[in-house]
């Protein structure tokens, strides 16, 4: 898990409580880690299994999916690292580092169960009333997609994915609350119009086929998360950004739709713009501006991505993964100003001052 | 201000309210900065001035002794810009960057006059039980000296050093409570014994002038404070760090004796080893680690360090100034490990279990 992600631990939160064996004393039901497997081994998943193992199988599909369209584009091979926590559920990491085309390419999937301590729960309850205060921990279930691309060329921006579900359970192991959260968006290091429209253009359609609300009510939010606020300049030129989306946005298999159509649209949107940039000429001086906008990336991704913060705090987290964000290599310049009316310049002030591509 | 600096804004904090005039029927008192500054201009500054005013004066002279030195070395000159606030203070930094010796040295110098709101003092109060939770703000003072020095070859260390001191101000202009703070510590990418020593033994000679336990306690301060939690490891090989040293410590005029020796042991720790190791042939591999360990730097800088954190949440703050501290150069790479019993290995075996160098 990288950017973005608020709710989704990156990597281990503290296993649980061993439960002992149940008894004819003590009837001690399974963890929602377990009733998962058992339900995975018996009858597999469809459409009608819960939206846990629904998401999880999803994100596994689209990993491969992704992993392949980007290997035929950079013409090497991903590096996949899967690994498994003791209180359930695992993550495969595929990183390509050094490609042809990519500085750096993650593209990630997690799997967590867990368990919430009350001070979380009661944290959550700000957004999801469903949640009942009065526990002293609930398990919880989040699964999710993360990618972000750094590609050599200054020319060819940066982008970013997550899309995640996250879910509490009662004691009983039934569906206490859920919701959806997620986004893309892209980061430039030199300004092509065209790209940004096309980006834009893409997400808004995937937008549109659900709600004619969305596009404008979550790009919105994504120029205001993405932001170095102590810059007072956005991480980039947007896309669109979303959280805690449940039951009282839409029902969970209209936003599932949701999800899938916006993490489908991806490829459409990102591809053409890479094929286009990836080989243009550039040269040392641009390569230096690429590298300034990477230390404003990377001071976005450590100061003020909850996602990031969330991950690095949670105990036994996989730190490689959650940093796998940060691109390869990165500059900080002391009181770099690019030339007035530039092309540096323009960027610049774009990212000051969020634009309606579409 | 950058680095280990949990007290002192890097840049303004929002200005005070403005002041009515003063008139018969409402005597409003003068702010400290207007005080200070009457005060300097009536009759300059001496050992009977106000604490204020003599750690301005005395960190403005080591700031230009050091960078005389410094450039007597690099054989570049410092970038030198002054600024000030409207609230009072302000603050000159000194950046060399890509000098002959150094990738990127900052050596700074801030004073600050600022209000502190209600939530700050009570934050306060739990190392500083004079500070009087019962009031609306507090007028303070902060100054202090702060460098952070990243030579191009691996071979060579990178150090940072902070000095500083604290004062909240009554209604009436005078002290409320005061405080020094500050440290030094060294980042090496190849670890040299002697050099640690070399730096280690100096900070304690200037300790022990003091008092006997100093070292010692500051020592582990330090190797508890520079740590990159979440990779489990220390920054680097430590020096030492302190905060919160007032009248429960020792007087004032002790205080900032000792702050004097620290700052004075600066030059002769470090210059030795610079000279040594700044001509020392390296390859592309060891060049390499060390961007790879400014990683880290940039890692502990932006998600640990509470200075840096306190600095860009302030309002107003010299971004450029704080972030000085970051090196021009960082570099992630996913997964890397150094081969078991390398150079590499062995420094990461040390910063992952700090060791007593003197």
């Amino acid at each position: 898990m990288a950017t973005g992600d608020k709710d989704i631990p990156s990597g281990d939160p503290p296993p649980p409580p061993p439960k002992p064996s149940s008894s004819s004393h003590e009837l001690e039901s399974p963890s929602i880690a377990e009733r998962d497997n058992l339900a995975k081994r018996e009858s597999g998943v469809d459409a009608r299994s819960p939206m846990r193992l629904r998401m999880e199988q999803y994100i596994k599909e689209k990993q491969k999916e992704i992993v392949r369209a980007l290997e035929a584009l950079d013409g090497q091979s991903f590096q996949r690292d899967e690994w498994s926590r003791p209180s359930g559920g695992g993550g495969i990491s595929c990183v390509l580092q050094e490609g042809d085309v990519f500085e750096k390419a993650g593209v990630n999937i997690s799997v967590v169960y867990g368990t919430l301590p009350r001070a979380a729960v009661a944290k959550m309850r700000v957004n999801h009333k469903a949640l009942d205060p009065d526990v002293e921990s609930l398990e919880f279930f989040a699964a999710g997609l993360s990618l972000v691309l750094h590609p050599h060329n200054p020319m060819a921006p940066t982008v970013h994915l997550n899309y995640r579900y996250f879910e509490t359970a009662n004691a009983d192991g039934s569906t206490n609350a859920w919701w959806f959260g997620g986004g893309t968006d892209l980061t430039p290091s030199y300004l092509f119009d065209e790209d940004v429209i096309h980006f834009h253009r893409g997400i808004k359609e995937a937008c549109d086929a659900h709600d004619k609300d969305y596009y404008s009510r979550f790009k919105k939010w994504c120029d205001e998360y993405f932001s170095v606020k102590h810059r007072g300049e956005s991480r980039g030129v947007g896309g669109i950004f979303f959280d805690d989306l449940d039951e009282s946005e839409k029902d969970q298999e209209s936003l599932f739709a949701f999800c899938q159509s916006c993490l489908g649209a991806f490829l459409p949107s990102y591809i053409p713009i890479i094929q286009k940039r990836k080989d243009m000429p550039f040269t040392e001086k641009e390569k230096q501006w690429q590298q300034l906008r990477r230390g404003r990336y990377v001071e976005f991704n450590l100061v003020h991505d909850r996602g990031t913060a969330f991950g690095l705090n949670t105990p036994g987290a996989r730190i490689e993964s959650i940093l796998m964000s940060l691109p390869l290599t990165a500059r900080w310049q002391y009181q770099h100003e690019p030339e007035k009316g530039s092309r540096e310049d323009r960027l610049l002030n774009v990212l000051k001052n969020p634009v309606e591509w579409v």
